[in-house]
């Protein structure tokens, strides 16, 4: 494991400085899903996933060059060496990575992407039927990882196959969701404020609320604590999923690695739309539900009047409240945390690396 | 439970008669699934997963239709009577329906078929999106399952999750060699009698004989009987497979459902094909092979032509002589089994009554 005091006493200040802290922890994980692979048959099967992962490059050779972040293992594990837990928790936080990636195989799918991380996504490569095959077959190995490391400990087997079944059952029902506000009209009483929120807590905020419990629920550390790491992870995924929401609207491309206002252009009703449809009355509401509700994705000259619609309104400082909010939930589960001041002070130095306006935004 | 005595007792000699045993474990397993399915949120997900299993109509209003035969369950239920072991396999019967349904989800989508048991599959009717996260969900909810039914008895949860958490991989592998076998030129050395084996064992005979095994692991039966029942349902299972194959060729539309050369017009690599590949020469094997390897599928005339060769080739009856080898296998391993004289006698009867040559075949 990687050895926190060292990196606690070098003072980082640069957010870049903080994000190092998981990619110490990413070849451990690397190498856990690498083993786990290694372990079953030699079938193109497992070399997809190998791709998709970023062991791999397109031609099949061995890639070195992976740009996941490992964010929810590289959670999971930092707080497992908070109370010194060593090894025990590495198998839970392999399992969430190979289920979070599990989800992006098949959300390209879905949402019809044939680039991630500027590489074709599986499906684009191997067709629909492998694509959906293999995040099947990723899914269920997601919990072979959980056989392998704990099966020996039934007790613990048993509490984290119900915690973590739970939460994939979750984020099953987020994607839902989320399919279903796409689906919804702009005008729709389906499509507002609360329904957003649950969508992305279930889509992506409670996996990140797992990556902080399980360490708390492998190291037994008593459920006050654990309600605690979950409200901690919880409230940060919210923060980072509606950081990533403005990103898509006003962040610049070059630093963001998205499309340009890509969020407008393809109509997502995310919650800057939603606050502004609120905000609007009389013309110019029917004018953005009208735009909302054609097929076709948006024209520049409409991406630009929907832009100057969020400004003038001042959506985007109402956005920032939320995650402000958020945040501060984050920030007071972190300080009442059973661990020490300077750990507490990483924990806050994260979430100040991780909750930042994308560069090109006011 | 089903009394099981007045059954044996009712000296069964059709076919049907001995089916009918399914058909009464049925409303079990069915109640199971809808308990589940219940006891989560009230979302379209799951009334989407409802329609499937035949709980609802098209019209989402409540089906009393459903023309599935719980099959594996059934198998499962059956078994668990023989060994008195009451209700403790409802759970682990009821995992394995709700998986081989999730598995039927995703292979319609794969197979882009648009029709299943009559009716829209859940994908023309819903769309791709949510046909794949819905099977993506009812797989997690197949986990969801054993936690509800298991958690109390962790080391009995550990040993059923590690079975059929292993099972369920096998079957992906089955349905990746299954696409890869499609994806291969009839000439190609891929394509043979081993690989086509492999595959139908992972794909469906695994599946049956985790059915007939998971009671023997409930039990704690002892690692012969267990293996016993094992073999008895891998080789119940590629039989069942196998006459599928035939079925899918021989078959009248009237009687099997399918349509008839089904699996000829759409040049499907079964056994059949491969004994038939291997048992011409010269200008027809190249003849062949063409037509196999074409884009398109087959017209009347040359399926017309692929049947003439396989009824001189008498490829049938050499698909037959696989069978009966499996059909032995199951019927040897039934014999040694530690049950009564009567119960083995109810097994045999089974086995005829699910292998028996498809109507319409000669």
């Amino acid at each position: 494991m990687v050895r926190l005091k060292g990196i606690l006493e070098s003072k980082m200040n640069k957010p870049q400085e903080v994000l190092e802290i998981f990619k110490k922890y990413t070849p451990i994980i690397d190498q856990e899903i690498m083993a786990l692979l290694d372990s079953k048959s030699n079938l193109l099967l497992y070399d997809m996933m190998r791709y998709f992962f970023g062991f791999l490059n397109e031609d099949l050779s061995r890639a070195n060059n992976y740009g996941g972040k490992r964010f929810r293992p590289g959670i999971c594990l930092l707080i497992s060496d908070f109370y010194n837990l060593e090894k025990k928790v590495i198998g839970a936080a392999t399992a969430i990575e190979i289920f979070h990636n599990f989800t992006l195989i098949h959300d390209d799918i879905e949402d019809r992407d044939e680039i991630r991380r500027g590489r074709p996504t599986l499906w684009s490569k191997w067709g629909l039927a492998h694509g959906i095959n293999t995040g099947d077959s990723q899914l269920i190995l997601a919990n072979t990882e959980l056989v392998k490391n704990y099966k020996d400990e039934p007790v613990l087997f048993t509490k984290i196959s119900e915690f973590l079944t739970d939460i994939y059952s979750g984020v099953a029902e987020g994607q839902y969701l989320d399919f279903t506000l796409a689906e919804k009209g702009l005008n729709d009483s389906f499509v507002c404020e609360d329904k957003y929120l649950e969508m992305i807590e279930k889509k992506s905020a409670i996996l990140v609320a797992a990556s902080a419990k399980v360490p708390g629920i492998i190291g037994d550390l008593g459920d006050d604590e654990q309600k605690l790491l979950w409200e901690y992870g919880l409230n940060l995924g919210f923060a980072y999923q509606l950081v990533d929401d403005i990103a898509s609207i006003w962040g610049d491309q070059k630093n963001t690695g998205k499309v340009e206002s890509g969020d407008i252009k393809e109509k997502k009703k995310t919650l800057p739309i939603i606050f502004l449809y609120n905000s609007l009355s009389g013309e110019e509401k029917i004018k953005l539900v009208d735009l909302y509700n054609s097929t076709a994705d948006l024209n520049d000259e409409e991406v630009g009047l929907v832009k100057g619609l969020l400004d003038r309104e001042g959506v985007e400082s109402l956005v920032w409240k939320k995650i402000e909010e958020y945040l501060n939930r984050s920030q007071k589960a972190i300080n009442s945390l059973s661990i020490s001041s300077e750990q507490k002070e990483m924990l806050h130095k994260i979430n100040s690396a991780l909750i930042v306006k994308p560069s090109g935004v006011a």
